[in-house]
């Protein structure tokens, strides 16, 4: 979490938002415990009387994992897709992990996770114009495949829509700086576009080339 | 694939649904050779004027895997979940791979694929009360995960939705028969229930009880 500190900057209160998880007290208590080390005041959302003035009002943005459908139904629900926007163009630092780094996406039509509720529509916050495939996993030997691979999973997604996507093993992430972007964590990354083969990515690599990559959804439904 | 043939009885005329593939023509040239020794000609919906029209018309109806975000899509552009559930209701035989077993569900909500393409709402052809869950995992040893495993995957959605779960493992396959309902294929499956352990299911069990379970959807979207 030290490079979570450091991305948060000076923050002085950040947000969280539990939503992702069923029970938000208890994901609140664990991100708080997680975030003792880093000077900065954290209130969760789900205990602000306003979750959208909850993060109006804080200059860091914290949003935590578990089912991408359940958390972008929740953004949509306390009406904190725009606000969210408006704050990050406004200089302030947004940590997702797992299907929080999913809802930074355009659409959240990359996430591994399974449609459990309603969302209306998969367009999600567009912070950044490509895609993550978080948790990203290379194929197994066939003999311990059941179903598709991860790469078939992301081919299909790439025979509807022209969006790169960076699928980010474990560990790593990105951290987008101005108009720079670099990958970290041990775990590397493979990078997926239309019509080109698979690229592997190391930690230290610079990837900004994809904050400016053109993005072409599928918008039929 | 002689299951499938005794599934299908007598039938004569069996449509294909090849939606869940972004290539249909491929996909129904491989499903065309895989039924040439059940005796049944085989029309392929893709190529249909109206695919509505070739369901109506058809005394079997084959619904095959892929994405079951892009099938379903497909099947309300094409006006199709109507004219299946009243042929199905007529004791026309429906049998369906991967996808096609999820689309046969209340909701698609319990499927593995990713949310490739819009699909306006999971609600799907109900024609049984229960979900699926294809290409079901056991939870691979702690080393080996990335992400969630597929059981916490299904608790994510029974904290939603208070409706049973069937996970089929490979090979295994269940045959709806009027009351009655059976489980096959050397795989087994898993049962899922709200407030209860998985219960292990092996091949030959009658499961004819969940054909008259209660399911409660979450409904907020």
């Amino acid at each position: 979490m030290n490079d979570v500190g450091a991305h948060l900057g000076g923050a002085r209160r950040a947000v969280f938002l539990p939503f992702a998880r069923a029970d938000h007290a208890e994901y609140a208590a664990l991100m708080a415990e997680r975030m003792e080390h880093i000077d900065v005041t954290m209130v969760s959302a789900h205990a602000a009387p306003v979750p959208a003035v909850a993060v109006e009002e804080s200059d860091a943005i914290l949003v935590g994992g578990g089912n991408t459908f359940r958390l972008l139904r929740a953004l949509r629900q306390y009406a904190l897709l725009d606000v969210i926007r408006a704050r990050v163009a406004a200089g302030v630092p947004y940590f997702g992990a797992s299907a929080g780094s999913n809802v930074a996406c355009p659409t959240i039509r990359t996430t591994n996770d399974m449609p459990i509720v309603e969302t209306r529509t998969f367009d999600a916050l567009n912070l950044v114009p490509f895609q993550i495939n978080p948790h990203y996993v290379d194929p197994p030997p066939p003999e311990l495949r059941a179903g598709e691979t991860r790469v078939e999973r992301l081919r299909e997604f790439l025979e509807e829509n022209d969006v790169t996507v960076i699928g980010l093993r474990e560990p790593s992430w990105v951290v987008v700086k101005d108009d720079r972007m670099t990958l970290h964590g041990a775990g590397g990354a493979v990078l997926f576009q239309r019509g080109r083969e698979p690229e592997s990515l190391s930690s230290g690599s610079d990837v900004s080339a994809l904050l400016a990559a053109p993005a072409r959804f599928d918008r039929a439904g």
